[in-house]
């Protein structure tokens, strides 16, 4: 009776939060607007093949051989599918394109807190738009929708910048080819590690003293040194942008926005602005988003170039994280209103008041069998319904009805044409 | 660049269709008191192996084995997630359960019109509601939901009784154990085949001239006649829920639905009522519905029983069943309002007023560069929004912006405080 490892069953009331956490974060997308699009669940093996890290591809895709020998995936991000779709229809898409997606995306993990095998990711992006404002609009989104839940204090939002990174690979650390990916993933993993197992991963990467020293100084510098030690575009762009984000929120008080040279993103196709957003409570460790620049989004389908900027916020984390700061309110069952059914002959009036208030948009519940009040009141609050309509034998004789508030415990005699009105208030 | 066979990608025009067909569908079903739940994708194998038909495992489910050496199946229908799930809180769970699910499927399948791999199904189900009401209730969300589409006109809601069926192939035709499943499957195909290929399988099956006869008596049955010529709980129980519907619906209209002695519906594991909904016009020849009451949907779980009745509405056919009669309405692009930028030094002023329109429910896009006003409205008619709010020299001097009505082509002077009242109408 368990689900499949790593999945879930949503029971309503976990549905109810589900549907509220991304009702939440659509409505913000819609509000800058962007429009939501969907893509298929499976989707050839090469398309992960071509542009997903290898780790991805070798350990966590679930793909399988169909029965028409083709090699399937089932997607384990959206980006692959949203470069597909976008290269399909290049020359129709009005640029800049703003696009949100929610699909359910599969990996092969070990589940723990945090992480699952089947998540749902909202995946924001801006494509077509060049300009560093592309990059403070995406951030400006995903403020947004912190803020919508009332948690933008709880959360601060790293930004970093891949340009920097490579020039102080190249420029100061001289890195070699086969260092980089290695010293990229370590410093990408460095938040989990204790500080000596991170300085003798370096050490086993060959780095010197000198090297390891010049790391840790890199690691300690804010905005402001880094345009002054680091002179390069990506310093300057990082500059720029938080210049941009300041202006661009008329409110006084902080943002969340800090610089974090240490901060590099798992992904090979970022190409500057890079960032990730993290509860301060300490909480919740993992990332809640992740997100940055990509500058060939479409290159395995086109000559084209299309750039685009975008993040992803998966449900689990974001939950948890929206639990531990007691930001989900008390979402109701979904019936209002039972009306009940005391005698056989009452039924068509039943059914004739229940569909009544359902089309003035009321939720209402009828019983599937006739049965006295108590029993009635019982199946009522079983439900969740707030109200009970009763057909009393002697109220109906006077075309009324019985109104009984279950939360209030009070009732009082109601015109069957006022029903609408009462309910209405 | 095309999507994996016999599945769709969802552009944006696309998706706001889909997400309105089911908003319809969902709202009737919470209307009538229905909660949402979902699961996940993957199922271990034996779930279907146990439950659904063999043609739907052995040549329609997508399964493989997965990195655990677990056989696991991407869900070719619903209902046994359902029975896993009821079965897992049977207790908890306040009956009768009324729940409804949007989920996606896959089947292994030729795509053809109306018929695809991947494809999203309302489920809606009663569950722990034995009487007949549930029956009754069941049927009026589906109509509800026509209704709702302005279309139920258009359909024919076709009922037969497995019951009645039984009774038929047992104590009519005498049947012998084995001609019972082929029979059946036959009677299912009946419509998509030519009559003589139909009676040409019923003489294949052993049957003689006087059963061939009998088979074409009872498929000439009315509601009347049945009661009289094959007295059985079916006959009954179909006599009764047609009296009930028609008290239950207090429009003096004729109502869709029919009794129909040749429907069968292909799944085993229906015992009563059984039902499908067809375009009445014949533009689309496939049923748009199916669905009926199963007496023992958790079987595989547990001792209890537990009876349910409920249907699978799929996104593919019902949306060329409302495309065929027009039903489905203008849906419009998301952006309303796009507040153009003509000089950097006004950026901060464009989000303030982007940001003030977008917290009173607006949708509002800001460009990504600066430019003229010519290239702006360019912009903004490209995005589809219908109003731009320009930022001229001239007028943010005297605290103004000039708005223009994009689809009727007039434009206005507005002041910047009044903006929110001048788009509230």
């Amino acid at each position: 009776m368990q689900p499949y490892k790593g999945s879930r069953d949503f029971y309503p009331e976990d549905k109810r939060i589900f549907d509220w956490i991304f009702s939440q974060i659509r409505s913000v997308a819609q509000s800058h607007g962007f429009e939501e699009y969907d893509g298929p669940l499976l989707e050839p093996f090469e398309l992960y093949e071509a542009k997903s890290g290898s780790e991805l591809v070798n350990d966590q895709l679930y793909w399988f051989v169909d029965r028409g020998d083709r090699k399937v995936a089932i997607r384990p991000e959206m980006t692959p599918t949203l470069a597909r779709m976008v290269a399909g229809r290049l020359q129709e898409l009005a640029k800049p394109i703003r696009w949100i997606s929610v699909p359910n995306v599969w990996r092969y993990e070990r589940p723990q807190k945090g992480r699952l095998r089947e998540h749902w990711q909202a995946n924001i992006d801006i494509l077509g738009g060049t300009g560093p404002l592309a990059d403070v609009e995406i951030l400006n989104v995903l403020l947004g929708i912190f803020e919508k839940f009332g948690a933008q204090s709880s959360v601060s939002i790293r930004i970093n910048n891949r340009k920097l990174m490579d020039f102080f690979f190249n420029e100061v650390l001289h890195a070699e080819t086969e260092q980089k990916a290695p010293l990229a993933r370590l410093i990408d993993a460095k938040a989990k590690l204790k500080p000596e197992i991170f300085e003798e991963g370096l050490k086993k990467l060959g780095l010197d003293d000198e090297k390891i020293k010049s790391i840790y100084r890199f690691f300690d510098s804010d905005l402001e040194s880094v345009q002054k030690n680091y002179d390069c575009d990506g310093a300057r762009e990082l500059a720029h942008l938080f210049s941009v984000l300041q202006k661009s929120k008329s409110q006084s008080g902080p943002l969340p926005f800090v610089f974090d040279p240490s901060l590099m993103r798992g992904l090979d196709y970022y190409t500057a602005t890079v960032f990730e957003a993290f509860d301060t409570s300490g909480e919740n460790p993992r990332a809640l988003c992740g997100g940055g620049r990509y500058d060939n989004l479409i290159g395995l389908f086109s000559n084209q170039k299309l750039s685009g900027v975008g993040f992803g916020l998966g449900d689990v984390t974001l939950r948890d994280f929206l639990e531990s700061h007691k930001k989900i309110p008390l979402l109701a069952k979904v019936p209002e209103i039972f009306v009940g059914l005391h005698r056989d002959e009452d039924y068509a009036l039943c059914e004739k008041i229940a569909g009544e208030l359902r089309s003035f948009g009321h939720k209402v519940v009828t019983p599937l069998n006739v049965d006295g009040f108590g029993t009635q009141i019982k199946e009522a609050l079983k439900c969740g319904a707030q109200f009970v309509v009763l057909l009393g034998e002697t109220e109906i004789k006077q075309g009324q009805v019985l109104v009984k508030d279950l939360a209030r415990n009070i009732q009082e005699v109601v015109e069957i044409g006022d029903l609408k009105n009462f309910f209405s208030k």
